[in-house]
């Protein structure tokens, strides 16, 4: 199932910072492939898809598997290309790599005609060189230390290529000598995060969430995304939740070196070496029921060092998220499109980038049930993957939403589109069903017990947590 | 998962003739929906996908889920509208419908921003009128008629909206009449067929078998399809396998009343009431090894009167569609866009559409796991349903495509990639994690004693055939 290959393209772009490589077969298998290459837009991983089409000859037969691959493919896609023969294959195919690798990467797809594959060829061609990214003025840094020299509520606000430990680092640097608040976006395709390295705010996720944050903050400096948007729109709140009196400055755009942007920031401030980082915790593990909060801890608990956390647990990894700021230090990825079933299949592909790190998919019930082909895939190449399945049995979200619709009487056929309880999932015979070994855990002992177990076991291991 | 959604929507719509709904969000919903919908699209099922699109004053935010829905709706919609107002929703509704329901049927999307549902509307628009199959003109059916009054080698060729009772009789009558041969499409979207109906050829898979079968084929009288083409391009082979000194006609095209124009067609060749029917099979259930054979032979003979077939069994059911021309009259659905995961899902909306009737899903382990999900859907709406998993644990169709290629000395690497064994899926154990109770078979009289008892029980059972 092919949005098991593209969201495991997206997360081993995400880890290894190299190219991903897919291989998708005419429109319907790109189809497949595209609500995870939605996220890796968003994500803006270097994602390559060649799709195999028609014979050239044979696209005017209009054979039943013929379609607009094209018209498919640039809704994700940053470029794209019909190849049109053998001979300008290698060339082509060196153009899709340059293009996914240019500044900021993005999703490059290279639609190749059957022909194009028997037909005799040149050679390969030359190696492509990547545009860099780009270096920002004097002039836009000298701004923005202006404005986070100001005696206001200021806030820098921080996302994508900042997120690296070298642009973390740089924010640290400039908060100690600025005295600003630093935002991180809510959903970052990779953040660095943990005891022992600089810790600051999450963006909440409504968009009335964001105005109350960002009350009274009269200079936002933004570097490596874009300002905050709300993630669907509301009667009677904002698109942009950003208080009306803000000015916006932007340090360095998503095609920018951020890294470099804020260090250079940093350097305009006068700030030292010096910065504040999130202390180690003492957890203490739950005893009791098992529900999202003592989830949330344990997970934090005993998550070992290096450990990358690919989270799409969605209402239910909100403590999680909280606690594990105090975790050992780790990597975090986030469902940046908001396509579900993005969790599964991003493990996969960190898995196989990182041989050597834990990777743990915090992975809610009904967004699993996108893509839980890829537990099929984990069990063929015993990829040391905990997955942890927060079971509770309802698309909470959307119950959420309803309420904030102002439907407070859910009658029972609206009741039932959000219910997965006729019959219930039962996540260790379908873990089982792939080859994946799994257990099921109900209390927050048994929770922590077969956690733990699970983070020592070669191979992967499923827990499905009733909470 | 959408794709359950509108596959089901798809075998809805081909059983009850009336179009079928769904409801999906935003890109990434309509896309992992769009492998379902390019197989209604191929089958010419009325199909109306809403799509929810984020609100009009909030697209310019582009936010995470934001993508340009009508470039990935078009591959698969004969009509596509984004509606601007609540004002004009209802209108647009309606133009869906008639779209949907105009001659040939077809997939109608209209994208609906956010606002325009909870903006106020004007009330419900006026019901449309459906444009009705176009009328077949005289001067057509004699210049067919006179084709099929040849001495020559005839061929009367049909599909879509031909392979309804009226048209086949029609068909049979025309086969008495000018003793052509009579040839119906390979993969129809709806074929009624058994013992007691007219019996006819089924147009082979390959381009060379449909030219061996075509061999000597001097005219070929075309109705309610196109002519046959090759459903892949292979070198040295014709797209369109027809012989060149064969002289084609068209009777009655994908927008015509097919059904009508046989009759027409038969009255012209002075045809007659009577025709010939597909004998009643006195079944031997047979022992022993179960392999596509006797599993085949084992399904039509205990198939019940009436079934609904849905046949997504690839390689592993031709022996079974041989066997099945004399079974008790039954009703054929097959993959009509070669777009893998049609069938659980097909199945779904079938069931749906025909309370009183046993469906039996003939489905493939590889194609399976693109939509298993449709199981769940299966026990929660208590459907009467047997799926058959015909498990041959490989991707035969991939192999065989190697072979074609020339690829006879496989590697380990390109051979690993049609496996299926590392390791096993457990279909029993997938079908119990999604609540279908389920059983597995290695024998032929243990699979005919679970096909009975399946094929007798409330709801949805499945049946591992080890082949």
């Amino acid at each position: 199932f092919e949005s098991v290959c593209t969201g495991a393209a997206d997360g081993y772009a995400r880890m290894s910072g190299q190219p991903a490589l897919t291989l998708l077969h005419l429109g319907p298998g790109l189809a497949n492939g595209v609500s995870n290459l939605h996220n890796a837009r968003r994500a803006h991983s270097p994602v390559i898809n060649p799709v195999g089409d028609q014979a050239s000859w044979h696209l005017a037969a209009d054979a039943p598997l013929t379609s607009d691959i094209a018209s498919l493919a640039r809704p994700v896609s940053g470029w794209v290309r019909s190849s049109t023969s053998a001979a300008s294959l290698a060339s082509d195919g060196a153009d899709a790599l340059a293009a996914a690798m240019g500044s900021p990467h993005r999703v490059a797809t290279l639609i190749i005609p059957h022909d194009a594959q028997w037909d005799e060829c040149e050679g390969p061609a030359p190696a492509p060189s990547y545009e860099d990214p780009h270096s920002v003025e004097a002039s836009r840094v000298s701004a923005c230390a202006e404005a986070l020299r100001k005696e206001s509520e200021r806030v820098l606000y921080i996302g994508g290529s900042a997120l690296g430990l070298r642009g973390l680092r740089a924010a640290a640097r400039i908060r100690a000598a600025s005295g600003c608040r630093v935002v991180h976006e809510i959903f970052p395709a990779r953040l660095e995060r943990g005891a022992g390295l600089p810790g600051f705010e999450r963006l909440p996720y409504f968009p009335e969430q964001i105005m109350q944050t960002l009350e009274g903050v009269q200079s936002m400096v933004v570097a490596g995304t874009r300002p905050p948007v709300s993630f669907f729109a509301y009667q009677g709140l904002p698109s942009v939740p950003i208080p009306e009196q803000c000015e916006v400055l932007e340090l360095a755009s998503l095609a920018d070196d951020a890294a470099a942007a804020l260090e250079s920031l940093a350097d305009a401030l006068g700030a030292g070496a010096d910065f504040d980082t999130a202390a180690a915790a003492e957890f203490q593990l739950p005893s009791g029921a098992l529900n999202a909060d003592s989830m949330g801890m344990v997970v934090a608990a005993l998550q070992p060092e290096g450990a990358v956390i690919m989270d799409e647990g969605a209402t239910s990894s909100l403590s999680y998220s909280a606690y594990s700021q105090n975790s050992p230090p780790h990597t975090l990825l986030t469902l940046t499109g908001g396509s579900l079933g993005q969790g599964l299949p991003c493990a996969v592909g960190a898995a196989l980038a990182c041989p050597g790190r834990r990777v743990i998919a915090l992975a809610a019930d009904g967004s699993s049930m996108y893509s839980l082909q890829a537990l099929w895939t984990m069990a063929r190449e015993s990829l040391d993957i905990t997955v942890i399945v927060c079971a509770n049995r309802a698309y909470r979200i959307l119950q959420y939403e309803l309420a904030r619709a102002g439907i407070v009487e859910v009658g029972p056929r609206a009741q039932s589109l959000t219910d997965l309880t006729r019959p219930n999932l039962q996540w260790v015979n379908l873990a089982q069903g792939m080859g994946v070994p799994a257990a099921s855990a109900q209390s927050a002992e048994d929770f922590a017990t077969l956690l733990a177990r699970a983070l020592e076991a070669d191979g992967p291991f499923l827990i499905e947590a009733l909470i």
